[in-house]
C-alpha cells in the first residue's frame, strides 16, 4: 500500500472542499491551491495549508502543472486530487505528477489517452461488444457509399461535419430520397466552414436520454459499477439536473447497462472513479458515447442511492487498496435528485450573471444536501465555471426527493444575483418531469423564459424584502419592524422572505 | 380518510421548523405559534402564518392549550402537531383538541393516560410478559418483607423512596448483611425529606445502557418497530449523544427487543410514533423502563438509517391511513450518531449559558444535517430549553459516522455562547466510546473538565479569531487582512478560523 499522508486539491470552488471534506474525515493533511481571484474562497479556509498559484485566468493559476508539481514538492505533499474540469482528464499532467512521485488520485495516463479521443474509445470497446450508435465508423466523403450506409443504418440518419463541432455541417435526414441532397449540402457546409468536406453517417436517436454509469476499479483488477446517473435535463447541452436512478430503466437493462459500463473500463484497465456514458432512445436501445476519466459533478446522487462516499473509495483505489465490496454487496436506496445552481439568468438564454452573493442563505433539513464554496458577502468571479452550488436533496422514493427537492428550492435564499433556482422549481414541478416521460429536448420542448418571469411578478419587491429580512436578522436590532401593522395575540403575522420566495 | 389540509405546530425551535417542513414537502398550510420571546424566531419566519400566543414564559403561552384551540379555530386549523416537550404528552389537551374538532397528531388521550403513570403503564403491560426491573411492585414499609424480596431479587439493590426524586432516599446495598441498616438509613432519609417512609425495591442494574426502540401504530391494529437507539452518553440524566444502531445489540437481541417494544404499544393501542425505553444490563438482559407518546429529540438518527420521515408517518397516520410497510420490509442501512449542541458550558458541570449567537456557520458535506432553530446573530432565549441544534451525521457504518461527526464538529462554528461541541469532541474520540464499550456512566466514569481545558489553550484568541473572520467574511472589505505575514506565490497561508477550531 502506497500511504498518502498530504494530498494537495488542484482544484477550486465545491469541488475542492468536498474533496477536503472526505480527505479530512480520512485523517489526511490538506493543502489548497488558488489563484488570486480566490483568495478568501472557502476551500482556502478550509485546508490546513493554502497555495497562491497565479493570477485568475485559469491558464495562469489552476491550469498550471508545473508550479501545482513544484508546491507539492516544497510541501511534502504525496498525493494531488484534480476534482472535475482543469487539469483532471489532462493525461499529460498525470504522467507529470507520476514522474515526480506524486500519487496522481485518478486513472492512469494511457486510461485517459484512450478514452480521450472518441476514435480511439470505440477501437478499444470494440473486443467487448459494447452497443455504439450505428453508422460510419471513419470520415466519408464518397455520397454513394454514404447513401449505402445510410439505408443500411436505417432512417432518421444525422449527417455530421468530420471537423464539425456546434452543429456546423450537421443535417437531419428523414428518407433516403432526401439523402443526396442534404450531403451535398453537408459537405458544401463542411467545406466553406472547416475546409474539409469529410462527413459521419450516424443513426438519428430519438426520445435520447443520457444515462450515465458510474464506475469504480481497484489496482487489482476489480471493476464495478454503481448504477445510473439519469442526466437528460441539459441547457446549452450542460446537465442542470440529474438523478439517480432513472426512472426509466428496468432492473434488466440496469444490470446490462451496467455490464456494459464494467466492460468499458475493463477496455482500458481503468482505475479508480470514471463514468460511462450512453445515449439510451425511445425503444430502450442504448448506445456508447464516451468515457468521462474523473469523478463527475453530478456524483452526489449516486453517493445518496449508494451510501459510499465517492472521494474517499478514489483515495483508497489510489493507495493501492482493492475494493472493499464486489459488485453483488451493492444495492439503490432511495432517490436523489440534484440541480445545479448557477449563477445564470435562465429568462436570458442561460447566460451567466455574476455579482455579489448579497443574500446567501442554504436550506437545511431532511434530505438536503448543499455542495457549495460559497458563502453570504461573496463575490462570484467572472474568470470560472458560474456554478454557486450543487443542491441534493434525497427521499425513500422519487415522490419524496422531488418533493423535498422544491421544499429545498423555496428555502434557498439568494440574492444579486440571478440562478437557476426558479428554472429547477419549473422542471421539478412539469407534468412531464414528473411522471418521468422526458428526453433531452426537454427544455426545448417545454420551457420558455416567460414561464419564469409570470411566476415571479414581484422580483425585484421581494429581493429587497430578502435584502431587509436578512439584515434585520444579523443585526437583530430588535423585534419592532416585522411587526408593522400586526397585534400579537390571535393575529396572523405572514412569514417574510421565505414565504415570498415559495409563492414565486 | 380525515384529510388535513393546514398543520399548526404547537411548539418553537428546532422541532417546529423541523415539522414545518414535512408539512409543506406534503403540501400542507401551515401554521406557527409563538412566544413575545420568539418574534424573530425561524419557524415564525417558516410558516405561511404564525401567531404570537403569549409572554415568554412557557406557561403563558407554549403550554397554553386553550390559546392554541383557540387560535386553530380562527384561522380553520384542522389538525395540531404538538412536537416534543411543552403540550406532547399532556393527555388532557390532546382531550381538548379532539373534543374541539381538531386532529391531535400523536396518541389517544388514553394510550398517554396509562403511559404517562409508570405504575399503570406496568400494569398495562403485564398481559404481554415484558422484562421488568425486579423488585417490589408496590412501595412497602416492613423491613423484614423487604430483605426477603431483596433476597429474592438477588445483590446489588437498590432502595429508592417511594415519594423520592432527586436521589434522595436511596441507598445502593451490595449484601444481605447491609440490608437492615441501609434499609432503615432510606427510611429515616425518606421520612424527613418526604414525610413518608414508603420505599421501593428494585434490583440495580449493571452498566447499564439506554436503548430505545422507536415504533410506529396506525389506527388498523398494525404496529412496526424501528429498531433501536443508543442514548447512553448522557449528562445530569439528560441525553446529549445519541446513535443508530446500538453497537451492543446482535440481530438476535435487536429482534427481541424489537418485539417487546411492539408489545409494549399494543398494550395501549398506541397509534402514531412513540418509543420504548429499556435498560440493557452488562449480561445483555433488558428491562422495560417506560414509553415516550411522542416523537424524541433523537428520532433523526432513526430516519438515517430507515430512510423514512417520521413526521410524515405521524401525518399519515394521524389521516387515518394504514402504515405502507411492514416489519419485514423494514431494514438498518449505515449507521447515524447526534450530538445536541447546548447552550452549556461542559467546564462549569453543563451550566446554560445564554447569550448572542455572534458567529453561527453551520457545517456541510456529505453525511451531515443539522436541525435547528436559530442564525447568526440570534439571541439563545433563557426562557426554554437551551438546545441550540441537533448535529447529525450518517456514514456507511460506525467508523465513518463517527469521524463525519468529528470533521462537522471542527467546521461547526459557534461564538459567544459556550456549547456542547468540545464535549462532543471529547467523547468522539475517547477509546470507550469508540470501541462501543461504555454505558450511562460514561461522564462519571471518563469526563473532567480539565480535559477540556488542555484541549483549548487559547479560547478567546480563537473566538476573537472566528469573530473577526466572520465580519470579514460578511464585509468582504478586501483580501488583505487574511494574507499578512505571506506572500503568495509557493508559499504558504494558514488557514484562519477553521482550522484553529480544529486544533482546539
Amino acid at each position: 500500500m502506497k500511504k498518502i499522508t498530504k494530498l494537495l486539491v488542484a482544484n477550486r470552488g465545491e469541488i475542492a472542499l468536498r474533496v477536503l471534506r472526505s480527505a479530512r474525515e480520512m485523517g489526511l493533511q490538506t493543502v489548497a491551491i488558488y489563484s488570486e481571484a480566490d483568495r478568501n474562497a472557502l476551500h482556502v479556509r478550509y485546508a490546513d495549508e493554502a497555495v497562491c498559484v497565479g493570477p485568475p485566468a485559469s491558464k495562469d493559476s489552476y491550469l498550471r502543472g508545473d508550479k501545482i508539481i513544484e508546491v507539492c514538492k516544497q510541501l511534502g505533499v504525496d498525493a494531488i486530487h484534480p476534482g472535475y474540469g482543469f487539469l483532471s482528464e489532462n493525461a499529460e499532467f498525470a504522467r507529470m505528477v507520476k514522474e515526480a512521485g506524486i500519487i496522481f488520485v485518478g486513472p492512469s495516463p494511457e486510461a485517459m489517452n484512450i478514452m480521450g479521443d472518441k476514435l480511439s474509445a470505440k477501437q478499444a470497446v470494440q473486443a467487448y461488444n459494447i452497443p455504439l450508435v450505428p453508422g460510419t465508423a471513419e470520415a466519408i466523403s464518397d455520397v454513394e457509399e454514404a447513401k449505402r450506409i445510410a439505408e443500411t443504418v436505417g432512417f432518421p440518419i444525422l449527417i455530421k461535419a468530420s471537423a464539425g463541432g456546434g452543429g456546423k455541417g450537421m443535417r437531419l435526414v428523414h428518407a433516403a430520397a432526401e439523402f443526396e441532397e442534404q450531403m451535398q449540402l453537408a459537405i458544401n457546409e463542411a467545406v466553406s466552414a472547416f475546409g474539409d468536406g469529410a462527413v459521419f453517417i450516424e443513426k438519428f436517436v430519438t426520445g435520447p436520454r443520457h444515462i450515465e454509469i458510474q464506475v469504480l476499479g481497484d489496482e487489482h483488477g476489480n471493476i464495478v459499477h454503481l448504477f445510473e446517473r439519469e442526466c437528460s435535463i441539459q441547457r446549452r447541452h450542460q446537465k442542470v439536473i440529474e438523478e439517480a436512478p432513472s426512472s426509466v430503466l428496468t432492473p434488466e437493462l440496469r444490470a446490462e447497462m451496467g455490464r456494459c459500463a464494467v466492460d468499458v473500463a475493463r477496455a482500458c484497465n481503468y482505475t479508480g472513479a470514471g463514468t460511462v456514458e450512453f445515449l439510451l432512445d425511445d425503444q430502450r436501445n442504448f448506445y456508447f458515447l464516451e468515457m468521462n476519466t474523473r469523478l463527475q459533478v453530478e456524483h452526489p446522487v449516486t453517493e445518496c442511492i449508494t451510501g459510499l462516499d465517492l472521494v474517499k473509495e478514489q483515495i483508497k483505489v489510489a493507495q493501492g487498496l482493492p475494493l472493499s465490496f464486489r459488485q453483488e454487496d451493492l444495492t439503490i436506496t432511495g432517490h436523489a435528485v440534484e440541480l445545479r445552481v448557477y449563477a445564470e439568468d435562465p429568462q436570458n438564454n442561460f447566460l451567466p450573471d455574476i455579482g455579489n452573493l448579497a443574500v446567501y442563505v442554504r436550506p437545511q433539513g431532511p434530505g438536503v444536501r448543499v455542495d457549495d464554496g460559497f458563502e453570504q458577502g461573496m463575490d462570484i468571479p467572472i474568470y470560472y465555471d458560474p456554478m454557486i452550488a450543487k443542491l441534493v436533496t434525497y427521499g425513500k422514493d422519487r415522490t419524496e426527493a422531488i418533493e423535498r427537492m422544491l421544499r429545498a428550492i423555496d428555502e434557498y435564499q439568494i440574492t444579486g444575483i440571478e440562478t437557476t433556482l426558479p428554472f429547477g422549481r419549473f422542471v421539478l414541478r412539469h407534468p412531464a418531469f414528473v411522471s418521468g416521460d422526458f428526453d433531452t429536448n426537454f427544455i426545448k420542448d417545454h420551457f420558455q423564459p416567460s414561464v419564469l418571469a409570470n411566476n415571479a411578478p414581484n422580483a425585484e419587491l421581494e429581493q429587497l424584502a430578502a435584502v431587509f429580512a436578512a439584515k434585520l436578522l444579523t443585526e437583530q436590532k430588535g423585534a419592532a419592524v416585522l411587526e408593522n401593522g400586526a397585534t400579537h395575540s390571535g393575529t396572523t403575522v405572514q412569514a417574510s422572505n421565505w414565504k415570498k420566495n415559495r409563492l414565486a
